[in-house]
């Protein structure tokens, strides 16, 4: 291991420190300066499946890199085992970097590395990222917020297990005038419209689909509750799924392409 | 107006365009690779309060520069007025960019900014930032969920105006098994405090009081909810308060300050 000795690497990451920092959305330039300086101070850099290709590139090819990818449905490596890898990393005396997709304190699991590192007596800090219902929002030229509609915004991941049912409160979701992101949304698209729906959110309530967020196979989707399952299955694939619900995420000059989803709709039902 | 020929500045902001930028809670460092850029390809900026000194320093000296700041309570201008400021920058050709502290989905009215500018032909796009949320959680090491513990996550904002009842819905916010990020809740604190208490939250429950957020004079303090108000008095002054409430951002390395504090708030009722 060769250690580098720029000046931007002294004193940023010290021998057997980890830094635990939010890669964004994807899009390297949504990375912040801070990220961008951590990159370049590592020795090892741990990262996700949600970390994006273009953020990897700016890892210095003398930086070993470890993916330690966690998907939903199929986990790469358990929690457990990342812990661990972290921990040897740091005992080692490496500058250790985590890199996390998004922002490291929303559906991180952060707080179970870092419990596990403090608990054996490392230094760990972080470093906070650009979220992707952020990014979402920028991207589609909305808010997540309106004065008097919107006056309250919730996250939660909709990643269950397979064949569990989530286990949500629905009743505070079900809130029109709130905005809801669902993060990991994908597969349980189904199930959230018939929750939403029978805990009295209208049908045509605005849904922002939005997949690959700031990625350049990004796919933005204004669709409406009632339509939610069928616009995930013809725009999400496999990626990554944020859905964005409410009042606020809606888009006036969008009612053509709902018209459309409609139509295609129908065509489905019959 | 002297228009600069560097070549990062030539096709990110075009003439008559207008950026919503996110310039994060404070700290340069927390600013995108992106709105570090588009700093650097405006002609003009408009910016808030909110917006850290140290990103108000990134800004070239050619570039014309406008605080529109509002802090709670002091309102320089009206929304109005900043709306009709970016259309005529707009108008006569400037590339604009509107820098808002934290990220510009969340509270920061965009959504006003971005219909009137619309409503008048003008090309808006928008950049996203971090939200003061994400970098307080990272300063104060902990996340904002916690697998079984919190899975939602949730932000309001408690700036009513001088003298109103803050119209918020308590019991979906006096939820144990959710975060709550209360944006500008300095304010509010005693009757953030009463309401959550009577709405059945436990007056143990671990609050973050977060003021000035990643700033030279950044204040954190972990405490209680029922010590809020008295902590929040301690710490806060006339600065921007982030208030985080649940188990997610408790701390049990502070039950020492706990403990004091309580010593504190008895001496206070004697």
């Amino acid at each position: 291991m060769v250690r580098r000795t720029t000046a931007d690497d002294n004193g940023l990451i010290a021998p057997g420190e980890v830094w635990l920092a939010g890669a964004g959305p994807g899009d390297p330039d949504l990375l912040t300066r801070q990220a961008e300086r951590l990159i370049r101070a590592a020795d090892i850099v741990f990262y996700d499946a949600l970390v994006g290709p273009g953020v990897l590139a700016l890892i210095p090819a003398d930086v070993e890199r470890v993916g330690v990818g966690k998907r939903a449905g199929a986990h790469s490596k358990e929690q457990g085992r990342i812990n661990a890898l972290l921990l040897a990393a740091a005992v080692a005396g490496r500058r250790v970097l985590r890199l996390k997709g998004g922002d490291p304190s929303m559906f991180g699991r952060s707080a179970e590395e870092i419990a596990h590192l403090t608990a054996h007596g490392i230094r760990v800090q972080v470093a906070p990222g650009v979220t992707t219902a952020s990014a979402a929002a920028a991207r589609a030229g909305v808010s997540l917020t309106l004065r008097g509609l919107a006056r309250r915004v919730q996250f939660v991941t909709a990643h269950a297990c397979a064949g569990e049912s989530l286990d949500l409160d629905w009743k505070v979701l079900a809130d029109p005038a709130a905005t809801l992101g669902v993060y990991m949304g994908r597969t349980a698209a189904p199930e959230l419209m018939r929750q939403l729906l029978s805990h009295g959110m209208a049908g045509d309530t605005p849904v922002l689909v939005a997949v690959n967020v700031s990625l350049p196979d990004e796919r933005l989707l204004f669709t409406r509750l009632d339509l939610l399952p069928l616009s995930v299955a013809a725009l999400a694939e496999d990626a990554p799924t944020l859905l964005m619900i409410g009042y606020a995420v809606g888009r006036p000059d969008q009612a053509d392409l709902q018209i459309e989803l409609q139509a295609v709709a129908a065509e489905v039902e019959r």
